[in-house]
């Protein structure tokens, strides 16, 4: 019970730092409350530190409820990758089927089509140096698609027509307001380069691509729900141009984890959205309101290395090698949040060794003896996930595999 | 001509920004000018993007200047691994001696015993689950050091006696005002923690280690040999203590690339130094003063991916996947020095975008076409090797082979 109050502190203070709403509290109460005790479970004493750990049911829930969410919707989900990059998470997200995913690097392309996908959209500008390499994907699958969203990029892919007859599907990526890739909705050299593309020979239009990344600047469900309905009426409109110009059959996707979590009622207009992160989530996405911590997938297990009471503090063993210096340490509880002890903060860490301190006070040793084992959620999983060779997944107290992710590009 | 003019004022905008003195910017002349015609020979053009890249003569300039240092100072240099984690480049480290060389991790040192290497120092707080396969290391070559810094540790070492007659070779850790593991060696437990060792059975106390990693605070060769001196003279007080209470026959060992950059001249007195980085060099270095840019041996290369005049940003293919989040993006070029590009910023990055924006004013999109390759120094060397699961070697213009590091824990 005390667990509980300090995690609905704990979470409050991370609001009150972030500037959200009073009002938004609420929810607090049905913050995580118990997560050490599931934690800290026995299996996790033979398992040598830091090590990443996948909840395997948290996952698998995480990843079912997405896939009715938008079944629902009558909207096709193709889920992204990148945050895993592991064919045993992705059987998962996939419900099995292992088509139709996005992926973020050709590395991933090439690895899932080696081990069966098909139906792979390599959701990226395309790369000139790896043309090529996209072009024997293409021919060698039934369905490769890649994305656009300049004429340079078009002109590589009318160079290397496709053999067997085949046609170079792409996706041309639109810009909703987030400001990476993608051609701005509002300007009319969008809708020029989409003529453009159903006018080169080898080369057909597949869909139309948005990132709503912005909603990684929202709190609150209501902020998030403002932005999915923004990105989707604009691309929506963007269809209707596109019709009006006699260019039909195209599909449309938008994603993000925040706006698939919290989708509004015309994204069932749409075709697909492609989420990835949501397999996981992590703490990040509890502060934009994606999900509560309970939903979090995924800690690194480290243990306490020394006490240095002189400076109040104790070292752990993560560094930046397993947790990665995503957030910046901008939580009040620093880089991470330590499950079970809002009470500390990840203050620092340098490249294997992580510098905790107490929130306020004075730290009780005792009550964190060398050897003991604490548990970090992190604040972006995908950076965390990164930093690994192997994660470690476990269900029901017990570890039952390990999965390997592929890396590079 | 142009390039140098640049590259002296962007240099000077860094140092003004980290509140150097002026009158240090006498060595800017000395800084690098030409490293974009160097960088960007034709090799790089088979190359897929984002790459890491290591060039192999500058790699074995530094180590070559690191080793002759400590020869001629008449003290035992011992390469840190931590920085590169390959065989090659610990065998240019080393001068082909395999022997001699302190790891972070204990998956490096088992990848070192298993090429070879011999004499290994785990420079890191006895960590209480590998205590096991610290042991069988132990048992299984001539010398592999371990490294305490509490009683507790003392005591896993002692439950856990070597075969073969063999002693535990130990070093204690002693921190010398870099507040991070350690005992203070102002500290009277600091004396009695070496006490216990020696009056451990099966345990022997082989060394004194300190990192004075405080040197990353300095600026500037006066300031850096100001903290090797307090180090150094700490370290040998206490060494005298350790006489003086009868214990003879121990090693003493202080390091950090600042530090052993410019050595003062008691460090002759020590037994060993300890520096990692160096092999590399980084940004941070260079500004810490402990070398020049010219010195910087690793680059990520990339590529344009994309130019959006409307918010007059390019993006390119290297995200926090290919550079990592170290330095947060503080020097005046953002994440990394753009080579030969001083009017460009990496302004910030995702996943597996960079974005690129003019340090002032307009961007001449037309300098930076769509495809081709810009050359990123990184602000931290062993951060961003950690991300790349292959280094590509190069050496006058061509490459000349790739280098696999090891990973994990």
């Amino acid at each position: 019970m005390q667990h509980k109050v300090f995690a609905v502190l704990s979470l409050w203070t991370f609001r009150s730092h972030t500037t959200i709403d009073e009002s938004d509290y609420s929810q607090a109460e049905t913050l995580p409350v118990t997560l050490n005790e599931t934690m800290a479970a026995d299996f996790t004493n033979d398992l040598c530190t830091p090590v990443f750990i996948v909840d395997l049911d948290t996952v698998k829930r995480n990843a079912r409820v997405m896939l009715e969410r938008f079944q629902k919707l009558g909207v096709q989900l193709r889920p992204h990758m990148k945050t895993h990059k592991t064919v045993e998470c992705a059987d998962i997200m996939t419900g099995g089927a292992r088509r139709c995913i996005v992926v973020s690097t050709l590395a991933e392309a090439s690895f899932f089509a080696d081990h069966g996908y098909d139906d792979i959209l390599y959701a990226y500008p395309l790369p000139f140096d790896k043309v090529e390499r996209c072009a024997q994907l293409a021919e060698r699958l039934s369905l490769f698609h890649v994305l656009v969203d300049n004429s340079a990029a078009l002109e590589e892919l009318r160079k290397r027509p496709l053999k067997q007859g085949k046609a170079w599907h792409v996706w041309m990526k639109l810009d909703c307001d987030n400001g990476r890739a993608g051609i701005p909705y509002s300007e009319p050299r969008a809708l020029q380069l989409a003529k453009d593309i159903t006018e080169t020979t080898g080369v057909e239009l597949t869909g139309v691509y948005a990132h709503c990344g912005n909603t990684y600047g929202c709190q609150g469900e209501a902020q998030i729900k403002a932005v999915a309905q923004e990105t989707t009426t604009v691309t929506l409109q963007f269809m209707d141009k596109l019709k009006a110009a006699g260019i039909q059959g195209v599909k449309s996707s938008i994603g993000s984890t925040p706006s698939c979590s919290h989708p509004v009622a015309d994204m069932a207009m749409l075709s697909e959205v492609h989420p990835g992160n949501y397999v996981f989530y992590d703490v990040q996405q509890s502060l934009i309101g994606s999900c509560s911590l309970k939903d979090v997938a995924v800690r690194v297990l480290t243990r306490v290395i020394g006490h240095y009471p002189h400076r109040n503090q104790l070292l752990v063993d993560c560094g930046w090698t397993a947790l990665s210096h995503d957030g910046g340490g901008k939580l009040p509880t620093g880089y991470a949040v330590i499950e079970g002890h809002p009470e500390l903060k990840l203050l620092s860490m340098t490249q294997e060794h992580g510098r905790i301190e107490a929130v306020s006070g004075k730290l009780d040793f005792t009550k964190y003896p060398v050897g003991s084992m604490l548990s970090l959620m992190p604040y972006h999983a995908c950076a965390t996930a990164m930093m690994h060779p192997m994660y470690y997944v476990h269900s029901n107290g017990k570890i039952v595999g390990t999965w390997t992710p592929t890396r590079g590009w």
